[in-house]
């Protein structure tokens, strides 16, 4: 490969993960070709600002995303290294062990193909959320095996930069793993609760709420995508689906034996510890918080204000526990608030006349 | 029991549950006496307006709700049933069997107990969202057993209609079973995903997305308040999960056979069809809008006019999708929108030149 700047890129496949790629390497720069067997999709890409429909010489390509459904990608990364001889290859499928030992089956030269995952998207569709900011600060595996070109890591890893994605080098199999744990078997665990319900009274669905729509939501994804992904990743997926049927055995004697043993308690915390192992919204958050404590007066009346205070000092209030001492049998409302606005409603209160603690 | 307007109701708890009846209520032109173990607590409900915390002549109360946790419902009912000799007394609790059972073995007048379940703010705490509108339009779910005095059937239905929720009457045990199947079960797979998360490699939730947050987010509700609710539902609670360790074994055969069968993709579809039941946001808003259909035209740069027309329109469009004619090779644009706004993006489109079909 002769050194030059990397600046043409065919993209092949553009429904929303290749538009979205095509749209902010246009905006870094990019000549971006888009493909699509449909030609009409390629069209409204391109009206999207992700490239152009035009082919290019295939000699000056320099960098090939193939953006396609997972069954269709290992055929066509194949194609591409053929028919572009100067350039990298990448794909954006979710699985990666299958496409590189399919791509070792042919006579390709593997040292210009590198895998990638962008982690977004997946439960989106259609073109109109492309042109959003859909990689920005989100993860983008770039997944190398031993015989890539180091230019060619370089390559994909400076189009996921482009995308302002954060880019995050993994092993192939370790790739195929972490989606299994993290992505592959939360969806089959969905799929069993949604799957669940068709054998459930219609009355029943009366009694539930978000939790029940939450738990469900991911399983409404195109089972005929899940097929694939969960085909190419079967051996990785089998793995945590025989852990969890174990983890279900123990579960259904802890319930058995509710009265009887502390078994149950420590599974629902063990669910509890995997959470705040996630982090953000609902796991961070239950330690980001400062709380002020103001003491609850004793005349009735005066609680109304207190909140109506707390209210007109302009802080949102994440959380509101009452701490209560039984021996002098007064209590105290501790309010959360992010740490940059626990002084304003200190000072807010104590202006008011509260006891603040 | 003699006839007169009930109008005098002591509430036991004032959590969210408890202080959020009370507001309802007294607002609804119930006296509404508040009882907590803890002074302070109750003293926070009657500054939000739940009632006071007076206490009522025990004769005259008509209704007594007890709102506490699982494990010490039984007992406060049994207690209110003797110390309130004219009074209804209904529970709130999430499992009605239990209750009733040891009811059974005590000597007392079982005509005046009605269970009732409200389906609210289970995942709500702190009293700060007490007085918001909790129940209106949730399920209240009430159970008579074949004891209950109609008069007593009627005072409860009475309460759940002033906090303006929509009532279910349901026997106890299809109530028990309804909740172990669309709250119960739910729960105990979002604690298995999450319990999961706890043996993951750091590095792998960098891969995680919305779904797994979705999926695990339930599993982070309080331990203790889970171990006693399950303990009290157990029977029905295993019926599920036993149900659902023979579909996960289904499952893990489909995925070893993924190449050879069409099951995995069946069981997919069963997740989808779970969903579609469930209605509301993710299930019937698949079937819920009009697609307006405008020819894709020739030039690339008409389509960021024909999207930003779309725009213009001020219609909210919900999907987009792309349609192909493979013998004419050209395409549309599918836009789906709610069926009202359907006729004004018609007729936008038209005004500004395109053709819509």
């Amino acid at each position: 490969m002769e050194q030059r700047p990397v600046s043409r890129v065919v993209i092949i496949g553009t429904g929303l993960i290749g538009t979205s790629i095509g749209c902010d390497l246009s905006a870094a720069g990019y000549a971006v070709h888009l493909r699509d067997h449909k030609i009409s999709h390629a069209r409204v890409a391109a009206g999207l600002g992700a490239g152009t429909i035009e082919p290019p010489i295939s000699a000056d390509v320099d960098l090939v995303v193939v953006a396609v459904p997972p069954g269709a990608i290992a055929d066509l990364v194949v194609h591409s290294l053929q028919i572009y001889p100067n350039a990298t290859v990448t794909d954006v499928g979710s699985v990666k062990a299958g496409v590189l030992d399919a791509l070792w089956q042919r006579d390709v030269d593997l040292g210009r193909y590198v895998g990638s995952h962008p982690m977004a998207g997946s439960h989106h569709s259609g073109p109109m959320t492309a042109h959003r900011e859909l990689f920005v600060d989100r993860t983008w595996v770039v997944t190398p095996h031993r015989r890539s070109a180091a230019e060619s890591v370089e390559r994909v890893r400076a189009a996921v930069r482009a995308c302002r994605a954060r880019e995050l080098i993994m092993d192939v199999d370790d790739h195929d793993a972490a989606v299994a744990r993290v992505s592959h078997l939360p969806h089959l665990m969905s799929v069993l609760v949604a799957g669940h319900l068709t054998q459930v009274p219609e009355r029943d669905l009366m009694l539930a709420g978000q939790g029940l729509r939450d738990v469900t939501r991911i399983a409404g994804s195109d089972p005929e995508l899940w097929e694939q992904i969960l085909g190419a990743n079967s051996n990785a997926v089998l793995e945590e689906l025989r852990d969890v049927q174990d983890q279900l055995g123990l579960l259904i004697k802890s319930v058995e034996a509710a009265h009887a043993s502390g078994d149950l308690r420590s599974q629902l915390e063990r669910g509890v510890a995997g959470i705040r192992k996630i982090g953000g919204k609902h796991g961070a958050a239950l330690v980001r918080y400062r709380q002020v404590v103001v003491a609850i007066p004793d005349s009735p009346g005066a609680l109304a204000r207190l909140f109506a205070d707390v209210s007109a000092a302009g802080v949102n209030v994440e959380d509101i526990s009452i701490e209560h001492d039984p021996v002098r049998e007064i209590g105290y409302l501790a309010l959360s608030v992010a740490p940059e606005h626990a002084d304003a409603l200190v000072e807010t209160m104590l202006s008011h006349g509260w006891t603040v603690s």
